[in-house]
């Protein structure tokens, strides 16, 4: 099996400006190769520490793909380093030069001379095509070794990655690897692990839990021959923990919970419309996450303040007073107001305290409660984190919500 | 000047799995304290290469902090490697197992008995409480270097390192450094760059370029013995930067644009209504990530669908028919709409397409128009970021949305 490092480059991720989403990219897409990656490295813009990392990296590992510094600016050093400790002459392109300048040209701006460093490329190398940039990516094979530079902003590195680096590494993608994800909501990850302790002993497939903001997941990865055979082992293996797991599984592979109840909503032909409160937003930004989410959303309301709740959803003044915003009556009533107003088939709603702060009437931050109001059918679910992060609570009570769709559509097909 | 290296622990990170934001945080934070991170290292959990880069690293930094692999799973093996690399014996603490017992039993669940190996700890070192989890962070001191090591969840990392970790390693904390971050929408990172040639050449304070999301960045960054020194030292250079940008800078350090936008609302005293189509939630969103953003912001629409901007905003039948949906028309009139039914001082729109495809009209994917309404007062803004990357188009259109709001508060107050 090829075995692959991913080195970026560039001071402003040591210093955290920046956070280093590429690798990640990177990660997920070699292992669907077949490419094991054993080691992410990151130095900054400076040349001895470079050096030192990109001849290290390939000393031990096949492929090397560094992102980062290929910029025009004098700190952005990469291209240099990388192809020296490589054994790769850098020789100006009057091609790429053109190209850069004619992709100023489209943008209706002049160019800045110091973009010409961004025309130079190793001699025998290979050159990746810049759709959403002006430096391109480089290429490099010898002695059964590669060496792959890419452009730092993902939006430049992601399409290149996927259309010109992939067939440029093809050679090194070794064996199959099948890799499958089964989701839960409401189960602890220790929790969920004593259930499968005997699995996670297994070798082949292998099964790993792992924990994200409110959920607990279990990844199994087969290797085999063939996509086919891997797929075979993979499956009896997920069946197993489904029928433990029951309820807490939400969906196999299904990027997340915005998408299960995308893809559920649209096979049941069903509309849904968003009443929220502390998430403000979230659950529409989520939903629409998911191309082509306008089939089956409409309309959401994001009522922040009593008032609003009262005038937009109509959420009864006296169910405010009695039960505070923060109630499972509140969050009845304005997910069957939203309902009311769209006409959608389905109203989901929220209502807590997101934090870091409790409010006023002594809730806790992170007791947020969440309902769903359908055709003859009302529920809510109560969400206690017992955490003042804001950004987790907004989240977990957003999927919450959304894993209240789920349970409604599962139940009413069963 | 005290070099660290931070090491993290986990195969889910170099699957791809989960993004990596533990060593974004620290970075961040360790800069602050005038520490140098000179590499981020990760490998899987995985006995061998733990080992050996344990082993590199504490040869080459003074502190070297380990995140990841504490779990009560088999496969977590950091507290076990590093403490042997550093020479550390483990010992059972009954104290810590009392500790991790009482957290599920006020959970009102039981505990794992796996979860007791989160007991161990070294014997002559320190333990970090945590608030958040079962794992207890650990630090070790030895012949001036200083191991530390936490556990993987950012909720349960950030709060530990920023209670124990900062006075445990306080005494590597040098000199001072002093951090500002200039901020621009609407111009490109070369051309800021080229405006500011002559200052990237700077030694102290350095002056260094980064692009993100849409906006140009501009980090100058001073040393010196006192704080009031590198104040000194930067303030200069800030203006200077200023001066030569203009309007195209959004903010000085603070953190987005919705944060300069609460405090420029918050000052003002006016308040705030939001009408999407494409971004769908991600303004109020992100307007509320903001603490306390509740006193600038009641009522925000998401209208998906032409009949829903008909029916909630008032836009005009014969504006959608003539001019499409996706237009400056359409976008002036949900801005009007949403002001007017919310009784709010500032309506802000969008409406755009975000891609990944094109729509219907043969308007392309990253045609996105933004609008402002206020008294007095009406303004547009066209977006055309030439990507089709969902996020980047809906990011960056909100972004701007709220950049209309900041230049008119400015405009009005100037």
């Amino acid at each position: 099996m090829a075995i692959c490092e991913i080195l970026s480059v560039g001071t402003e991720i040591l210093l955290g400006d920046i956070l280093n989403t590429n690798t990640r990219f990177l990660s997920e897409e070699l292992a669907k190769l077949g490419i094991s990656v054993l080691r992410h490295t990151t130095v900054g813009d400076n040349p001895e520490r470079l050096r030192e990392a990109a001849s290290t990296a390939l000393g031990r590992s096949d492929i090397v793909i560094a992102t980062g510094g290929l910029g025009p600016t004098a700190d952005d050093i990469t291209r240099e380093i990388c192809c020296k400790v490589f054994g790769f002459e850098l020789i100006f392109s009057e091609s790429i030069a053109e190209t850069i300048r004619s992709y100023f040209g489209r943008k209706g701006t002049d160019m800045p001379e110091t973009n010409l460093k961004q025309a130079y490329i190793p001699a025998g190398g290979t050159v990746f095509e810049n759709e959403n940039g002006t430096a391109p990516g480089l290429g490099m094979k010898k002695d059964g070794k590669c060496l792959v530079i890419l452009p730092g902003p993902p939006y430049e590195m992601a399409p290149m990655y996927k259309k010109s680096v992939v067939p440029f590494i093809k050679e090194y993608a070794g064996g199959i690897i099948v890799s499958h994800t089964v989701r839960t909501m409401k189960i602890g990850e220790s929790a969920m692990a004593e259930i499968c302790a005997d699995l996670l002993e297994n070798e082949n497939p292998t099964v790993a839990p792992y924990a994200k903001m409110g959920e607990a997941l279990l990844r199994i990865t087969a290797k085999a021959e063939t996509e086919d055979e891997a797929e075979k082992m993979c499956a009896p293996v997920i069946e197993d923990i489904k029928n433990r797991l029951g309820n807490f599984v939400y969906g196999i592979d299904s990027e997340n919970i915005e998408g299960r109840v995308v893809a559920l909503l649209k096979e049941n032909r069903l509309s849904i419309a968003t009443a929220e409160s502390c998430t403000a937003g979230y659950i529409p930004k989520r939903i629409t996450d998911i191309p082509g989410a306008s089939s089956v959303f409409e309309y959401g309301a994001v009522t922040y303040s009593n008032a609003v709740k009262e005038k937009v959803l109509g959420v009864r003044h006296s169910t405010l007073e009695k039960f505070g915003a923060v109630s499972p009556e509140t969050a009845l009533e304005m997910a069957a107001g939203i309902r009311k107003i769209s006409g959608a088939d389905i109203g989901i709603s929220v209502t807590g305290i997101a934090g870091p702060d409790s409010d006023e009437s002594g809730k806790p931050a992170g007791l947020i409660y969440v309902a769903i109001d359908a055709e003859g059918y009302s529920e809510y679910d109560t969400v206690e984190t017992g955490r003042n992060d804001r950004e987790y609570n907004r989240y977990v009570s957003a999927s919450r919500a959304l894993n209240l769709v789920r349970i409604y559509i599962e139940q009413k097909r069963g």
